[in-house]
Order: C-alpha cells, then sequence, then structure tokens
C-alpha cells in the first residue's frame, strides 16, 4: 500500500465545488476519474478543504491510497488527464495512514475585493467588485476579533450537519494586493460550511458602518444565522494554503 | 456634431477579435450594438488597433461622431450593455475630426509567456506557456535590433492588404512581471497585422538558439513570410496603450 498526497489548483468558475455531484463537473470528479484511469481502479481521495461550487484553490491538498503500480509520471498523467483551469503541482508520497483532512492542521483562505468604480473584464469572477463605503480602520478592528476561539453558529447555514461550531482562528487581517484589489486572508483550524463568506459579508456591513463592532463581537460569542450579514460571492475565495505537521506530510506543497 | 472618444478593455478569450463578422461575437459589434440602443440610429467607431481573435486589451482606443443628444451617463450605459469580460473605464468628449487610428501616433502592445515547468490555471489563455529553452540575453539582443525603422513584410501573412511594410519601433525589450511570468513589450508607430506574434515566435527560436542574431538581422531588411518564425497564440498578447498628439485627443486615457 503505498500513499501520496496531492497538492492542487483551481480555477472555480468552471466547477460546480469539490464534491462528487452526479452530471456535474466538480474537482474530486474529474481527479477521481484521472486517477482511475492512470490506476485501473476507482480511487477515493481525501481532502483538505469541500470548496464550494465557484470557489478558487491556489494550495489544495488531497490525498490518496493504492495497492497498484504507480507510474513514476503520475503527476504528469494527472496533468494531461485533467482541464487547463486544474493543475496537480505536486505528487509527493507520504507515511501510510495519510487523511488530507484529518491531518491537516489548518487551512487559510483569502477574499478578493475589488474596490475601483469600474469592475475589471480580467477579474471577471476572480474578485468581488465592491466599489462601496469601506473604512480600512474598522474592516481590521473586525478582523482582529477574529482572532482566537469564538463559537462560529452565526456564519454557517442553520441546516447544517456540523456538530460542533467552535473553531480557532489563528490569524486574521486585510492586506492590499494592488491599487484597487484589497484581500482578506484567514487561517483556522478548520472552517464550518460557509464561515469565510458569512464572516465576510457581516465584516463589509461594518466597514460601511451598518453594523457596529460590538454587535460583530457578540455574533462570535453565538448567535443564529439571520443576525449575521449577507453570504459573499464564492468567486472571491480562494484556499490559499493548509498546514500539516511535517512528520504527517513531508515536505510542504509547492507554490 | 459631437466626437467622443472610448477607453476599452476587454479579456479576448470571449471574442473573435475586434472587427465585425457576421453571426460571432466581437467588440466592435457588440460596442457599436449598445452605441445604436442608447444613441437611437447606427454608430461606427474608429478603432486604434484591430486586434485578432483571442487577443486582449488593457488600453485599446476608439471613437465615433454623433448628432444624437449623448447622456450624460454615457459611459455607464455602455458598461451595462456590454458582457462582464469587456468595459469601458472612460468616455471623453474630444475636438471634432478625431479618428482613433489615423490619430494614433504610436501602439503599445505585450506578449506574457508563462517559464513554469507546469501550466497555471490561473493564466490559461492569458499567457502562452513555455516551459523551454530561453537565452534572456539573446532575447534581450533581439528586442535591441528590434529598434529604428526596419521593413516587416517577413512577420505579416503574405496574402496582404498592407502597402507599405516599413514601421518604425519606438521601443523594445523584455521584463519580467513575477517570478515565472516574462513580458515582451513592443512599440511602434503602427504595426502590420499579425507583426508582434510573429516577432515572438521568431525571437523564441534565437533564444532557444534555434535561429542566430544575424538571421534575426537579416530578416528585419526584407524577406519572406516564410522564412520568420511561427506565429505564436494570440492568447498571451496584449494591446497596453496607445499614444495621440496631446491637441488631438484630449487627456490620455485612464488604467
Amino acid at each position: 500500500m503505498a500513499t501520496y498526497r496531492l497538492d492542487i489548483k483551481y480555477d472555480g468558475r468552471g466547477f460546480s465545488g469539490w464534491a462528487v455531484q452526479p452530471g456535474k463537473r466538480t474537482v474530486q470528479g474529474e481527479l477521481e476519474e484521472a486517477l482511475e484511469k492512470v490506476l485501473g481502479e476507482p480511487t477515493r481521495l481525501t481532502v483538505a478543504g469541500r470548496t464550494d461550487a465557484g470557489v478558487h484553490a491556489l494550495g489544495q491538498v488531497a490525498g490518496f491510497a493504492t495497492e497498484r503500480p504507480v507510474p513514476r509520471s503520475l503527476r504528469r498523467a494527472l496533468n494531461s488527464l485533467t482541464g487547463p483551469d486544474l493543475a496537480v503541482p505536486a505528487v509527493t508520497e507520504v507515511a501510510e495512514g495519510f487523511d488530507a483532512r484529518r491531518d491537516a492542521r489548518s487551512r487559510r483562505y483569502r477574499y478578493r475585493l475589488d474596490t475601483a468604480p469600474a469592475p475589471n473584464p480580467f477579474e471577471y469572477r476572480r474578485t468581488l467588485h465592491w466599489p462601496h463605503r469601506f473604512d480600512a480602520e474598522l474592516a481590521d478592528e473586525s478582523a482582529r476579533l477574529l482572532r482566537g476561539v469564538h463559537d462560529f453558529t452565526a456564519f454557517t447555514p442553520t441546516d447544517t450537519r456540523h456538530q460542533h461550531f467552535d473553531r480557532t482562528v489563528l490569524d486574521a487581517g486585510w492586506g492590499r494586493e494592488s491599487e484597487h484589489v484589497l484581500a482578506f486572508e484567514v487561517e483556522a483550524d478548520a472552517f464550518l460550511r460557509g464561515m469565510v463568506r458569512a464572516l465576510v459579508g457581516t465584516i463589509l456591513e461594518v466597514a460601511a458602518e451598518r453594523r457596529t463592532l460590538a454587535d460583530f463581537e457578540r455574533l462570535l460569542g453565538g448567535a443564529s444565522r439571520r443576525e449575521a450579514g449577507d453570504s459573499m460571492s464564492p468567486y472571491g475565495l480562494y484556499l490559499l494554503r493548509v498546514a500539516y505537521p511535517d512528520a504527517t506530510a513531508g515536505p510542504p506543497g509547492h507554490s
């Protein structure tokens, strides 16, 4: 039995998300189909982040185990069997038992806003166009409030399979990518479904002075979904990277 | 009669080029259709660069004249009537008689190469993936040879409507956009059809040591098309900006 880690990038615009769905193009579906062609048997992937439809990934991680012989050219084979909007920059053999989801210590996401007055054709479905009031100090302060352990019940759909709603935010903050593009980054041990997009929607209300910092802080103590802000577009969201204990998964992924 | 200049950006992937073609989506077609809706009569655009199918533009310029009343919100109207991969960042009223093609003093193009070993899903059809031998000094030297007046007959299809083949290259050189992305920029008074893509194909042969600098220099004195290198993909090419005499076209375009 040999176990492999895949480092994966994709432009989410062409996919109905990570998870296999009948009749739809998904990242998991396309990769598992390619693996089956290469290995000659159905092969199931574990994954660090089950991204929703439209969400992008720069540093997704998946894993699989197989008893079949693996060609030396597995990386090349996978890249030739998948679409041009999906790439596997690295294939690493790792210790037996590796599970991309369970072993991940943290995930880091980026949310990109284009604040230019007019939308940029080259950022279509790659940023959220947001030519609205945005107080950078209030946004920064909101990010600071996020750090630490909180109850994120207000930031995931009510109809949920999650059983525990506490998550630990290790880092959160706003930066500037270019003249008009702002980026919010947040890293946590794990995320609830839809959590980053609901957090961004709520922080944007604070930054527009339509909600107070005190109210945002209150929501982080646990509240119902309808009390928090809207969920923002998936197209602004990128899974940036996933961290593993060194012993579990070998060298970290490539850029 | 009022005359207007339009500054235009587009992601070329969704267009069959600039020029109107029956049954195809083109930049000119989409803009003229929008203008007709706004002004209530067919309106013909002049243009600085008739880009081919797949070629992008960051700083295309077009112009039109009309006797119809123009709404104050013309810029907004055009942006709402065109697709998300096309934008009109600026609409400027200019002196009567402005012709975007005839009045242009120079055009500047960029050609983008992604030299990473594996293609980047976020650069699909935005760069040419070029993980091949590339001697930067030879590429730089080729660019230096380009400057000045040359006979570019070897760099445009034989079946041509052009009557004169001399063009003046004002600037040409290679730069680095990011770790893996190289960019060739060239500015000239005007370009022959397909000229930048044929020049890039030929320079890449020089940079791969499959053609000598002396041979490239010889081609710039006039030669047949088959003697030069292949035409490279349109998807790496961007019309960057167009320069006008200040008196003709008012303030330069926006970014």
